[in-house]
């Protein structure tokens, strides 16, 4: 106990989100998190800053992640469809052995404000992430805002659908789903 | 002084929002807001709880107003087109009048992280309260999410664009312009 292993990161996140489900964020404690994963508190803090982190520590990866699929998308593909190739990229994270824990963790953010803003901060910093990705592409500077804030619009309708309760499909239908949708309602 | 006066609460607002552009949001005093308006710091309380409301205290009203608009919009009106008509009205509160007014309010956020948080967080409110309107005139849950959250996006960007130091269209036709290439721009 103690020392590094491989998957600590993992078991601390899945102690944590389980606390998180059975008595809430705010009554979970860092030393009940390590306790719950067999490890100690201070293994816990080198990953993590404190408990907030398990949340929101996975949103650069996620942001780079997206950006890459941006970047590498095909010289030739329209804004959207850029943002679409990012988008369907994002699905690496959410697949379907990770969505019982996505719920949990969607649940615990719509229940407490200060999580709620940081998630808004964290969409509002990728949606201007995936804007300049556009314009290295050669986007106008209001055109890859106006098309990076409704790729993120897609992108967390489909995420609030992905983790309802029923839900079966995966993440990348929906995401294509909503894209699609969008579009057809916006249809000129 | 310190009576009830009509214009008490622009004349709060103008000297604040002066003081703001002059030595900032941090170091601007209730004590001297009222100094400026000529008014006590003790008529500032009866219409703001703090400086932050000075920024805010008129989301509430602009939401009812582009909710109402949605909802007065014609029963045969497309979603999207609903929330057109909602984003023109808003078109209300942003005269040529207040843009020098509204540049100032915008630079003083985007320079103060708790405000840009609030400010994240009225555009979901917004949102959220837009896509209601919407499922109330018949629109699914997910298409009225999509929409309103696209409604929002052009809002942000041609709000932004409206605040440019050197544009000088209006309001409306700026965010008629961004609804028109959000179209476009993702025209199936």
């Amino acid at each position: 106990m103690g020392r590094w292993e491989p998957d600590s990161e993992d078991r601390f996140r899945a102690a944590a989100i389980e606390l998180f489900r059975e008595i809430g964020f705010e009554h979970t404690t860092v030393a009940a998190i390590a306790q719950r994963a067999g490890l100690t508190a201070r293994t816990f803090f080198r990953y993590f800053a404190d408990k907030r982190e398990v949340l929101f520590n996975g949103s650069e990866r996620l942001q780079q992640t997206m950006v890459d699929a941006l970047v590498q998308a095909p010289a030739a593909a329209s804004p959207i469809d850029a943002i679409a190739a990012a988008l369907a990229k994002a699905g690496d994270f959410f697949d379907d052995e990770r969505r019982p824990m996505a719920r949990v963790r969607s649940s615990v953010i719509a229940a407490n404000p200060d999580l709620y803003e940081r998630e808004l901060i964290k969409m509002a910093t990728l949606s201007a992430a995936l804007a300049q990705a556009l314009r290295a592409r050669g986007v106008g500077e209001s055109d890859a805002s106006l098309v990076a804030e409704a790729g993120i619009a897609v992108f967390r309708v489909a995420f609030m659908q992905w983790v309802g309760e029923s839900e079966r499909r995966g993440y990348v239908e929906i995401v294509n789903e909503s894209l699609a949708r969008l579009r057809m309602l916006t249809a000129p």
